[in-house]
C-alpha cells in the first residue's frame, strides 16, 4: 500500500467514527466504569467498531489494537491502533476538546497519525515525510527560545503518581507556569502542532493514546519523546513529551530529571 | 428598564464582544502579563471597550466594572460587570472553551448573566426568575442521587492555596474523581446548567468571574454559594461551589469543612 491510500483510509476512519459518536453528544451517553476505572460509552465501543469494520474490510491482513476491544493479528509489521475516543470525561461533561486516534506503526513505530475532533470538524493529518495538515492545510509547531517563555499543558494532576508529580512539577516551575493550562487531552497536541501551545508533558499515557501523536507533531516541526527524550514506540511506557521547538528538548529533558 | 429590555442589551454585549474577539482567535493576540501576571491580550481589551461604548450610549446612569478597564459610577445600584475574555489561557492556546461574562447586578446582587463562547456560537442566558436559556432553548440542570456520582471540574490546581487545596481535595475524594475535569473556566459552569457537570468548585474567583454565572446556574434549577454555602454577592471572597442539584449543597459544604 502507498503511503496516499493509507493517509486516504486513515481520513475515511476518522469519517466514520466522527459519524458514530456525533448521535451521542451531549444526549444519553451510556457511561460506565470499566474494569480499571476508566470511563467507556456507547459512542467509544460504536465508533471502535465502525473503523474496525472498515479496516477488516479493507487491509485485512493489518494488525488492529483498539482501546475497547483488544488486538488482533498481532504479529502484523502493519498495525493500526485506535483510541475511539481519548479525553472521554471532556466528552462525558459535552466539551468538544476530545478527540479520535488514529495510528498506523510500522514495526512498532508510528508512521501515520490522526487527531479528529468530531463536533468542531477539525482534524489534524501526519505521515512520515509529510507535512502535518489541519483540516487539510499545512501547519507547523512555532519556536521556543526560552523554556521559561513556553506554554505547557497537561490533562490532569492524576496522571502523574508522587514520583512523576515531583519531576513533572521541576519542569513546570521552569516554563510560564502561571499561564499553565489543564485538561484536553489530544486536543492540546494538535494545538502545539498548529503553534499553538510549546510542550505538553505527560504521564502514564497508553500506545493509544500517544501513537497518533506522533506524526501529527513531528510532521509539523515538533518532536515528541519520553522523559529521558528518547523516541517513542510501541513498547514506550508512556511518559511523554511532545515540544514544538526540537531545541528546547534538553532543556526539558534536564528539567524533568531534576525532580527529587 | 424591564427585565427584557435588560438581556436584549446583555445579548448586543455579547455579541460586540464577539465580533471584537474573532479576528484574533489562532492569530496574533498580543499576549502581555499585567501587574498580578495574569494574561491579558488585545482581544480582551478590545472586547471589553466594545461592550462599555454600548453600555455608556444606552445606560448612562448605570455603573460598569470591567476586568481591564476597571470601575465607573461606583455608587450606582444597578452595575454591569464584564469580564471579555474569562479563560484567556484557553484563549491564548487556542482552545474554544473561554468564555465572555456579563452580568447586571443590582444592590450588589447578581439578576442577569450570560456565558458566550463566541467561537463555538454558543451562549448561555439566565436572569432572574426565568428558565435559562442555551441558544434560545430553555435548559436544566440535571439531578444528583448522591456527591459519589458528582462528576466534578475546576479549572487548576493552581486557583487553591495550600489551606483551599486540603479543603477542595476533602470533596474531591467524595465525588466521582477519577472523571474529574480539569481546565474549563466559565464553560464548565455553563454545561452544569445544561445537565452535563454536576458540581463546580473553585477558589479566588473575582467578582467579574463568578457574577454572570449565578443567574446561569440559579434559572437553570441549581444553585450557586460560597464555601459555607452562603449566598454570592458582590463582597463575596471568591470561594464558590455550583451545583445542578441544590439538594447536594448541605453534603458538599460539609465535605469541604472536612480537610484539616
Amino acid at each position: 500500500m502507498s503511503l496516499d491510500t493509507d493517509i486516504a483510509l486513515a481520513n475515511r476512519l476518522a469519517e466514520a467514527a466522527g459519524a458514530a459518536i456525533r448521535p451521542y453528544w451531549r444526549g444519553e451517553i451510556g457511561l460506565e466504569a470499566k474494569g480499571d476505572a476508566s470511563p467507556v460509552t456507547f459512542a467509544d465501543r460504536a465508533a471502535e467498531e465502525a473503523m474496525r469494520r472498515i479496516l477488516t474490510a479493507e487491509v485485512s491482513r493489518d494488525g488492529i489494537q483498539g482501546e475497547e476491544f483488544g488486538v488482533e493479528r498481532e504479529s502484523a509489521s502493519r498495525r493500526w491502533v485506535l483510541d475511539p475516543i481519548d479525553g472521554t470525561t471532556s466528552f462525558v461533561a459535552g466539551r468538544p476538546i476530545f478527540g479520535t486516534l488514529i495510528a498506523l506503526l510500522e514495526d512498532g513505530f508510528p508512521v501515520l497519525g490522526v487527531i479528529d475532533q468530531p463536533i468542531l470538524g477539525e482534524r489534524w493529518v501526519g505521515a512520515a515525510g509529510r507535512a502535518t495538515t489541519f483540516n487539510g492545510a499545512e501547519v507547523r509547531t512555532r519556536p521556543c527560545r526560552e523554556l521559561s517563555d513556553a506554554l505547557l499543558a497537561t490533562t490532569s494532576p492524576g496522571l502523574f503518581d508522587d514520583h512523576a508529580a515531583e519531576h513533572f512539577m521541576a519542569l513546570a516551575r521552569k516554563t510560564a507556569h502561571r499561564r499553565m493550562i489543564w485538561g484536553g487531552d489530544c486536543y492540546n497536541y494538535g494545538l502545539v502542532a498548529s503553534g499553538q501551545i510549546d510542550l505538553v508533558c505527560e504521564a502514564g499515557l497508553k500506545l493509544h493514546d500517544f501513537a497518533a501523536l506522533v506524526p501529527v507533531i513531528e510532521g509539523a516541526g515538533g518532536t515528541m519523546a519520553d522523559w529521558n527524550g528518547e523516541p517513542l514506540h510501541a513498547g514506550s511506557e508512556g511518559h511523554v513529551i511532545a515540544l514544538g521547538d526540537p531545541a528546547r528538548l534538553e532543556d526539558v529533558v534536564e528539567a524533568l530529571a531534576c525532580g527529587h
